[in-house]
């Protein structure tokens, strides 16, 4: 039989990464990583306000490098055979477009213009707006939140737009229509980026749009317009669909075909966020819950339709069918701080390092800047060692997690985070390991509440950095939940899952499942529970439980 | 008139100090401070057990030295015309003795013997002891602890005393008797050790012995007895009687006149703990709330016993007739962490420095010592610097100051702090200002105790090294108490009060309120509570309330 290969791209928040990927067995033949040149020279962003936004040459020119390069390295004869792409990004990561599709930064004028960029999905220019919607959607006749657990993020494309269609008169001037990111390079690729025919995603354009078959589609023109006139006429410059991600947007145009150096005959997926496709690509079935482990946790499970039907899973950020495997419904939770938690404290422990170690003078600059950034480094680490030495039943203190407030279960911005069993004796590690076990109690009421919702959970999976790099953050968790904990081999999650979406597209399997049996790269460890620990956390949970309650009832 | 002089000795945990001063108006002539040689070499303490203990030559030693140096400082003249002497020590700080009263670590056979020394206060041994005093005096016919809040504590004389005569069978038998630290010295230097002689201070042999008139002096020997046989006989091995520090015990004999450079027509004044005197030299009067404030707090005041009658003040540590002021009821509250707190949070902040910097090899070990150093001394002041800075309303975190469990009011070793609206944002001297907040937070609940119980605080006035450095922390309290705070003008308020009592034991003054009010220093300044911070810190102190009574019920 004739080989096959599939290319994934993985659109990251700092750099775009590629796989090529061998469609019988997923092999990986080659892959390629760029960070984004005008990102990380720190342009367009101004981190005091929450202004995040990125230029789409960034992205054009690093999708060119990272295919060409992973093309390269995987030798003769692997270009030609080339049958699918998919990609997947960060979301929402939406940029308005001109009528025919071209972000506006793309033109001359706006070149240089922040507000005709993409908005990184950690912009947070946009709180004023979310609120609107939220408030505005409260007193609709139609609740439009619905399916967001009732919560409209600042993080999400229709405040994001608000925002900047208000900021900006030129720019708004300019404008007929909005896409995202990873609607954006399929249409790109193709050849056709025509606002009212690209093929929009069903998570980036349907769920976080409040697009739902319940209602219509977008929510009503009358309700955005009521949010601002500004919005007058939007609707119809959308589209009335969105697609799960097995469905191909075309053929590799022309152009694109020989500037990635590939054929005509490449199909072009549709595109998905990060997050699911890294789902697929860690292989979630039914009943399993795989949860990208990082500075904060994305937590995505499939259930069948027929198993939920049109019941709401309360409390949990997104119910979405088709969003992550097609067929099925897919769910999103997670937590809005995990890894961000350990940041945190570390950085509080390295405030005499950055405030008074910085301005001595016993030391040259160039050592003084070595010896800070050796003691940095190594601050998580070091911890770490020392935390896990403490014994279960010395771990007295209590502290709940939501320090970036709570994203699942039942969101809320206005709830914060507590340490409490605090003694004289209590030392960084001490504190450290309360904090891992309070990340942990967080992954336990996620899970609790799917079950206490009638989704069983019977295995997690888990990828991304804390899931590779802390087995002590690990086997706490495996402890705290009491279940095994399967890490995925590949460190590349979300690039896999695109390049299965990828092989389903080219037409080489049927359905997603079939590639991800046939193309899984399976798990490089499991973590499995120690029962006595098992039993002491039910203890300290129950405690997280009662803490948590009575900060964000009482406090 | 004739000038004439007295000396206040001050016994601390580390060194004594003397004051020489002019009867007449409290002019401080000199002064002089020693550290305890033996002590300052680390012999006689195990640290890890808890274990302090102090060498009687380490206080003899000192004695000569600091009198001597002092007088000689103070020039020609004075000597001769010294009329008294007083004492106040760190307590309870007992020792076993013989029949003659000396300290057995001044027998040769036990020179080394830590068990034949005094028990410094912080010394933690006797946890055990102490629970057993508790549990008996829980179902004895008397309440022996009533006087104590209900519990007795590993910090006082019976604990300590039964400790050391059940640890070692050779001292135990080579003993007679005990006797406390500020009993020992004035029986010392006017010529009689004897045990069955010597006046016993009203609050070290009285209160902390649970000695109370009420029930006829000592607590009965079937009690002691119960306790431990090795107590059978010990209570007519004691006292029956204990004195307020207006007492005179004698004149200085002629071996230690010679010694200390003086006549025998010094009059030497019955001892007592230094915050007692403490107090007097802070120029408590009544309805004054006086705080020596350090790495805890302890807190003075006196009222007229007609005003108290026999009614008991719930929840505080200590109600003694006499104790502070003669012919006044003594009351003491404190919380057991106060500068301990700031110093916890240095420690945990430290954890890089002293853990992962302490280990680089980019600098040699001298420059290591010295930038470890600089850095760690730096960070208590550069924090304060830094949550000066903080408006109160931007102070959401809230703290509980239990780290060290909670003195006063209502004691429990039990308790323990917390720390709750932390964000990602919190930063380490956000969170040093909250643990700030929770200090003066601590202290309202004390002065509010008082209030309830009917104890009406007019003013307040601070001593301790707290005190004195910090004006940020005062400026706190003031706002959190609403209340104006002075602070005592001298750095040596504890020895100060020995030689307002010196003076009245020397015939200068009838009573100790007119030493007091010819000799006071006043004050250096005073702290206004800012009327708008007043009213934001009673909704935070709502706050603190909630927390601590949550965590100490449910946690």
């Amino acid at each position: 039989m004739k080989k096959q290969y599939v290319i994934g791209l993985d659109y990251g928040s700092d750099s775009a990464r590629s796989v090529v990927v061998d469609v019988a067995n997923g092999n990986e033949l080659a892959s390629s990583v760029k960070y984004y040149p005008r990102w990380m020279e720190g342009k367009y962003c101004a981190p005091e306000k929450d202004l995040y936004r990125q230029h789409p040459l960034d992205y054009v020119e690093v999708m060119e490098y990272v295919v060409n390069d992973a093309l390269k390295k995987a030798g003769e004869g692997v270009a030609d055979n080339v049958i699918g792409i998919s990609f997947d990004t960060t979301g929402s990561t939406p940029v308005l477009v001109n009528k025919e599709g071209t972000p506006l930064a793309l033109l001359p004028e706006f070149a240089e213009n922040p507000n005709a960029m993409f908005v990184l999905w950690k912009d947070h220019t946009a709180v004023k707006e979310a609120a609107e919607i939220n408030q505005l959607a409260a007193r609709w006749s139609e609740d439009y939140t619905k399916f967001e657990g009732g919560i409209y993020s600042s993080e999400w494309v229709w405040a994001k737009i608000l925002h900047v269609l208000r900021s900006d008169e030129t720019v708004r001037k300019a404008s007929f229509s909005w896409v995202e990111h990873c609607d954006w390079l399929p249409g790109l690729i193709t050849g056709n980026q025509n606002p009212l025919e690209i093929l929009r995603s069903r998570c980036a354009a349907g769920h976080k749009a409040m697009w739902h078959p319940g209602w219509g589609g977008l929510p009503s023109q009358e309700f955005l317009s009521e949010l601002d006139p500004v919005l007058d006429g939007y609707r119809e410059r959308l589209y009335k669909d969105t697609y799960p991600s097995d469905v191909a947007v075309g053929n590799l145009s022309k152009e694109w075909a020989k500037r990635l150096g590939l054929t005509t005959n490449v199909k072009v997926g549709v595109g998905a966020f990060d997050c699911h496709m890294g789902a697929v690509g860690g292989e979630v079935t039914p009943n399993v819950l795989v949860r990208a482990i990082g500075t904060s946790t994305c937590d995505i499970m499939i259930e069948e339709y027929d198993k939920i039907g049109d019941k709401l899973i309360a409390g949990i950020c997104g119910q979405v069918d088709g969003s992550v495997v097609p067929g099925y419904v897919g769910l999103e939770a997670g937590q809005s701080a995990f890894g961000d938690l350990y940041a945190w404290f570390k950085h509080v422990l390295a405030w005499p390092i950055e405030n008074i170690l910085a301005k001595t003078t016993l030391v040259n600059d160039k050592i003084k800047t070595k010896l800070m950034q050796e003691t940095m480094d190594a601050i998580i680490v070091e911890l770490s060692n020392e935390a896990m030495k403490i014994p279960v039943e010395e771990s007295t203190i209590v502290a709940v997690d939501w320090m970036n407030g709570r994203r699942t279960p039942d969101a809320s911005q206005e709830v914060t985070g507590s340490i409490a069993g605090l003694k004289l004796g209590s030392s960084a590690p001490g504190i450290f390991r309360a904090l891992v076990e309070a990340t942990a109690f967080g992954s336990k009421a996620i899970v609790n509440r799917f079950a206490s919702e009638g989704v069983e959970i019977k295995e997690i999976i888990a990828l991304g950095g804390v899931a590779k790099k802390s087995p002590f953050v690990m086997q706490i968790l495996a402890d705290v939940l009491g279940m095994s904990l399967k890490v995925a081999a590949t460190d590349q999650t979300c690039a896999f899952g695109a390049a299965m979406f990828a092989a389903v597209v080219g037409g080489a399997y049927d359905r997603v499942e079939d590639a991800q049996k046939a193309m899984g790269k399976g798990f490089e460890k499991v973590y499995q529970p120690n029962a006595k620990n098992v039993e002491v956390y039910g203890t300290i949970y129950d405690k997280y439980l009662k803490l948590g309650a009575f900060t964000e009832s009482e406090l």
